[in-house]
């Protein structure tokens, strides 16, 4: 499955792993992917003791980081920054809505820290003034070298600058339209995701999406997201004219994955039915497993979810809770994941995972062939 | 794209086209593919004509018929039929709701008749009881070699009666656990359809749902549906282990339907996003273009969308209306459509988008057959 842009970039196979644990980045670009870490959740601090940990493991191949910046959201066009845009953000969230998500988690029996500082109000970093010292940080570190913004078009200057320093811009899109503001905006490679898909995502499925956006876009490489969990499914991008497959809900399931048991349980057991796209964590539609969070909030009568980054600092509290009490938040833990997730059944090696997939591609590819073969017969 | 079930059914292309059109069933078959004419709309007496008709047409070549039951729907544990089961379906309609349909066309400039059983209140084929003497007819023709159900598993007796007749079932499904069902039932085709998919359709999208389909029921033949607009769409279908692909959307721009040039300008028009998956006409969720009907039905406040058949007797003087009234039409018209659409933007003639989609496969294919080259090299 290697396709031009894997020259580009150095890498044997066109399977881009987005993940948040930096063990995963490290397996996937050992074995021939590459890996792109998320960096919201991480201050630039930390984000420096991931990026330098990475560097420490991954041997001489290349990885990438993923920032945030949607082309919308709360606050934008205010002159803030640091504590002054967080404590405007923090006087918009209503007292009602932050106590209507207190009560679904008490109601779960889900402890919830007295302190509203502690866990909520918290701000993501999903804005612009968060994301550029992140990009920042990521320009330190020379096998860092691509750069990929999971919502909207970056501003011209850090799409500039990260040039500057040689690194690509990727960015993900969910329609043509999009796809053309990432190409005019000179993004290097667009991630064209399917409604399918885990995390924030449109409405347009993969099989329509990806040959429109290959289509409109020409010659920039596009990479097919949504719905790629086996080497089938990247077989079907790369015949579509993707140049690889941009991966998330697999990382999850893998061993270097830092997701608690119970969440790969949760993972394990569920249908492709059983995702919803959600407003009730971050603000923006975002693809999860639906459980007794999600349902509230789209219960009629329940307050609505806040825009992004306000949700966010409603809901940080049940992000926070799903890793420190999995068992008590079963019902209500924040499990980001697409419809793929039915196909997963069991928790493997990353490695394995990039064998499986090249494996099944070839099956793929060459069931194909012989069909040509006979017809040609 | 020939494949194994293009040799049962005597077919060159494994491309399936519904349609309500005779003139598309023709062109369709005769151009390699196979067409499946949607008896749902038309009285056994209408259905026999249009058959007498196609047989006059096609030559030697076969075609299917297509029809709705589905598994669950209102009035079907009752034990009555004809005009006994019409008139207690009619009387479970409220007159609100009728009040509200016709408030709808009416605010548009669309004529409405005064007398409802003009136009509403009409019982149309999606029941056991008006689906069963369609079948009878179907069988009455000898090309038609496969029955198609396009919901739910057909009845036990149903499905033995058209094997007894020598002639193939097939069934659409949106999931794995119902293609397991319908497998079970010994349904010979199963047509897997994401949510992509025009007219009723599930929510799981095709990129997804194929793999899962054919796995579960291997080694049943699946036709891959959802998304199906072009040959590079074709060829992901087939590289996922489909055995042919089930189409709809484009033969509504193609020369020999019967559509109206204000639906197929706004098809034309729409992009892959203006599409809605709606109960607003039929009952159950059916993929077609976002209008204000589809918008009123879904505003809170106004009255829900009744069950499947109901919501027909009150939607069917708006699908009469389109026809009738193409212009005073144009934002409360019934367009049912998929994804798709967004690919489409002028009509053609059958033969020639079945002569496009074989080529666009062939491309597709030669573009993986020439990475496993560059890569073996």
């Amino acid at each position: 499955m290697h396709t031009p842009l894997c020259d580009d970039l150095g890498i044997e196979f066109p399977i881009f792993a987005f993940t948040h644990c930096r063990d995963v980045v490290v397996a996937v670009s050992k074995a021939g992917g590459f890996g792109v870490l998320g960096a919201v959740g991480f201050t630039p601090e930390e984000l420096e003791i991931e990026l330098e940990w990475i560097d420490k493991h991954i041997g001489d191949h290349p990885y990438g980081v993923d920032i945030v910046i949607p082309n919308k959201y709360e606050g934008m066009d205010s002159n803030l920054s640091g504590d002054d845009l967080k404590k405007m953000l923090q006087s918009m969230v209503p007292q009602e809505t932050l106590n209507f998500a207190r009560g679904i988690l008490t109601d779960h029996g889900v402890p919830v820290p007295e302190d509203p500082n502690e866990n909520a109000l918290q701000l993501l970093g999903w804005t612009e003034a968060t994301a550029t010292p992140q990009v920042e940080v990521a320009l330190q570190h020379p096998k860092v070298t691509l750069i990929a913004n999971a919502l909207g078009t970056p501003p011209p200057d850090m799409i500039e600058h990260i040039h500057a320093a040689g690194r690509k811009v990727a960015a993900l899109c969910g329609s043509p339209y999009q796809a053309r503001k990432h190409a005019d905006a000179g993004i290097d490679i667009i991630i064209a995701q399917g409604g399918e898909g885990g995390g924030h995502c449109g409405e347009v499925g993969s099989i329509v999406l990806w040959p429109q956006v290959v289509k409109e876009v020409a010659p920039i490489p596009v990479l097919a997201a949504g719905g790629i969990g086996s080497g089938l499914q990247i077989a079907a991008a790369l015949a579509m004219g993707a140049q690889g497959a941009w991966s998330g809900s697999q990382w999850l399931m893998v061993e270097e994955a830092e997701n608690t048991a119970v969440q790969q349980a949760a993972y394990a057991n569920a249908s492709s039915r059983d995702t919803v796209r959600s407003r009730s964590f971050t603000g923006k539609p975002c693809r999860m497993l639906r459980n007794d969070w999600t349902e509230a909030w789209e219960k009629e009568g329940n307050p609505e979810p806040l825009g992004m980054p306000l949700q966010y600092m409603v809901s940080g509290m049940a992000v926070a809770a799903t890793h420190k009490y999995p068992d008590e938040t079963v019902d209500v833990a924040f499990n980001p994941v697409g419809q793929v997730v039915g196909q997963f059944t069991k928790v493997e090696k990353t490695a394995a995972v990039i064998e499986r997939w090249v494996q099944e591609y070839l099956e793929a590819t060459g069931t194909l062939e012989q069909l040509n073969a006979a017809a040609g017969a």
